[in-house]
């Protein structure tokens, strides 16, 4: 019987029938055990570090559309084979192209002394030469959207709100639309330029990247962050200064219309062609080798496939891991395998990526059918031992899975801990020393249980 | 009766005749009060932190001889004069002048990525272009100083020696050593050059720089600070690449025989012309605002004369505050100044530089004639309530009074707990963000009572 059954014939009579608790959905003891081993095993797990080593090192930086991308893409195929993956493919598309080439800024007057800036993605260039205007500083977003749309013509507008830090990455969801936003109300105004203080919580001198997007009525302005020490430094500057504080910047790019980028898979194939699809984002910004985001994402899901491919036997369903492209530019590749796989979705069960860095799972949330909801509890008993809690059915399943699960396929994520998260992501310190190994072995046993149970358990989540 | 005295007529005397405990030095209740009165005042102050983001915002960074130094010395008497402070003059020096120009590293093969360095002042540059190298690993300084003559010739020879963090500084102390040490051992074998391992502890991508000096007997090889995370690249580069892994160095820097720098002095007058000399250094590194090192050592002593000032009459001693020149890069302002003072030294009664960041006060130590350690007490029960304890008398006194110790000018030391400072020292983290407010004013708290405290209590130190 399946849990819509279950769920019509109602509460009643799962109180009062014990006939149906062998409906309630659960593990046998052997499958039970067998999660308990892979979590045992995960918390020994040394594969997962030594796959985000050879990634952070051997590619480094590997910018959506980059050459370094497309050599992590071999290296993608590399480490997919030596573990024993089958299938093993890349699944290429194509994409426009941005990459920053230089980039400073300075107070000019009254007190010139050095800014550490990046530039966003997707910026325009200033000028050859650069270009200097006065500084006009809102506290707020929200404060610039109010400004009148006269006042600001060749000033550079500075956007200074503060990213809150959260366990759960929220702050990041409010401070992140100033990207875009203050470019885009800085053009509507005839400013210059525009600067932020970095959408990211380090209070080192490492300035956050990120993607910004044009709105279609304005003529685009140059956009940077400026690291949050530097932002300080500009707030200074402004209350000591007794007239108008004027900055330099020089940013450079460039972009191609077309180039290639591609999706990297590997499988372990099930009995059956139902799949479970896991994964992280191959691409990295720039800045940084890439460590929490998001090899550690590739390293864990890998890790963890590779640990239920060692059981005796085949799983049931087909477990894909996908090595996605181009992630931090738009979602490439998410939106080309969603187009690309449109036909047999309904054959993915379950999808999930592991995109928020490598701290400790603490929360397991789920996109199930309402009806599916009760097989959730079943993920929940296994996880406990690790810390790890009950969360709501409003997961997205993470960023690549978005296209999936828009067009319906379930999904799950295994939230970690993002304290800290912000303090690397996008910037120069996102660096493997930065892995904490018993927080990355952690999320390889988390992950390992769940990828089993999803491939073992009977039933869908449709 | 001087301590000298007492200590002659012995330990019987003193237990034994109650009128001697006169003797003991002692503040008299007036003075203890305006202690207290001045540790509540500095506990409140808002006076240091206004001048050290004057200092950090309007000037940034000031390498010794440089024009920003020049500029700094200018800010330095506006500074004390708007303070009120009297005899406010420039004690000008003459120096050789270093600055980096550029400076970038990369692995080179077999896994081409970016590593952050910075040279390390007096550095010589590479040839135009850069050089290339095989990396030879040495784990410390004392195994490339045991290794071989020969076998490194044309190699770049990397020091990876990890400082350990320490709260009284000491990790740096040993730690330090391989920056002339690293490259004289690599010039003495015919290396190209030579990178270690910063001497810092920062997990951020900060290189940590600092001065350096060539052996006389060796042909200069450029030396450049790798930040820890990228030694831990190069290290894990050099653990998976199956041969060896080549690092391309590209340093270009400025030197002049002669420029002008300059120690600014302010003093509270006293009474009498005996002296207590207090200050910080003005210079800075290049990379950061000098906001730890040594904005706040200039700010705190600044500020806690000042409240000096600020009670009713003259201190008995002058307070000379000098924001000494040009320490970074070997202590030049100091050596100036004990040799343009040296026929008035014996009227520097005390002596004492703020420079290890702004972290609380924890312990007070001294460099006093032994037979006047009993006044030691005097200063100890003071600060106690700051949470100040007892140290030994084998202080320094702070690098730019180095040579009035030499001299034998009596010192004192307010140590700071220094377990985060070599996250900033040195690096382009040096900015005011990372000063604590309340740290801050304790230190202020911790030196007007320790200056008033050396200004009126009577005797000598010697």
């Amino acid at each position: 019987m399946g849990m819509k059954l279950l769920s019509v014939c109602g509460a009643v009579l799962l109180a009062s029938t014990p006939l149906l608790a062998q409906e309630t959905p659960a593990l046998t003891s052997k499958q039970a055990k067998t999660v308990d081993r892979l979590i045992d095993k995960g918390l020994k797990d040394d594969r997962a570090y030594a796959i985000l080593e050879s990634l952070t090192t051997e590619i480094g930086p590997r910018l959506g559309g980059s050459k370094a991308e497309a050599r992590a893409r071999d290296w993608g195929v590399h480490t997919f084979e030596s573990l024993g993956f089958k299938n093993v493919r890349i699944e290429t598309f194509e994409m426009p192209f941005w990459e920053r080439v230089t980039e400073t800024a300075s107070i000019a007057a009254p007190f010139p002394q050095e800014l550490k800036i990046t530039a966003l993605g997707n910026s325009v260039a200033t000028p050859d030469g650069g270009l200097t205007g006065d500084i006009v500083r809102f506290r707020t977003l929200l404060d610039l959207q109010d400004a009148p749309l006269e006042g600001l013509e060749g000033k550079i507008v500075f956007v200074d709100e503060v990213m809150t830090r959260t366990q759960d990455g929220s702050g990041y969801g409010w401070a992140v639309a100033k990207r875009s936003g203050a470019a885009n109300e800085a053009a509507k105004r005839g400013a210059a330029a525009a600067l932020i203080r970095s959408a990211g919580t380090s209070r080192t001198r490492t300035p956050h990247t990120g993607n910004m997007n044009y709105a279609d009525n304005v003529t685009p302005v140059p956009i940077a962050a400026l690291s949050n020490p530097d932002a300080d430094l500009l707030g200074s500057a402004l209350s000591l200064a007794k007239g108008p504080v004027s900055v330099t910047l020089d940013i450079s790019v460039r972009t191609k219309t077309k180039v290639e980028s591609g999706n990297v898979i590997g499988e372990i194939p099930g009995k059956t062609d139902e799949v479970i699809l896991i994964g992280g984002h191959l691409d990295s910004w720039d800045l940084g080798t890439g460590a929490v985001d998001d090899g550690a994402g590739i390293a864990i899901t890998a890790a963890a496939a590779k640990l239920i491919d060692e059981l005796p036997g085949r799983p049931t369903r087909t477990i894909r891991v996908i090595m996605w492209g181009a992630e931090e530019v738009g979602l490439l590749g998410a939106r080309a395998y969603a187009a690309a796989h449109a036909e047999e979705l309904d054959r993915h069960v379950l999808a999930s990526e592991s995109d928020f860095g490598a701290g400790k799972v603490w929360r397991f949330r789920t996109r199930f059918g309402e009806d599916e909801l009760p097989k959730a509890k079943v993920y929940q008993k296994a996880l406990r031992r690790l810390g790890v809690g009950p969360g709501d059915n409003k997961a997205n399943g993470g960023p690549d899975v978005i296209p999936l699960v828009q067009a319906g396929v379930p999904a799950f994520r295994l939230y970690q801990d993002g304290t800290d998260y912000f303090d690397l992501h996008h910037t120069m310190d996102d660096t493997l020393d930065k892995v904490d190994l018993e927080s990355l072995r952690q999320n390889v046993a988390a992950w390992a249980a769940t990828v089993y149970i999803a491939s073992e358990l009977e039933g869908e989540y449709r």
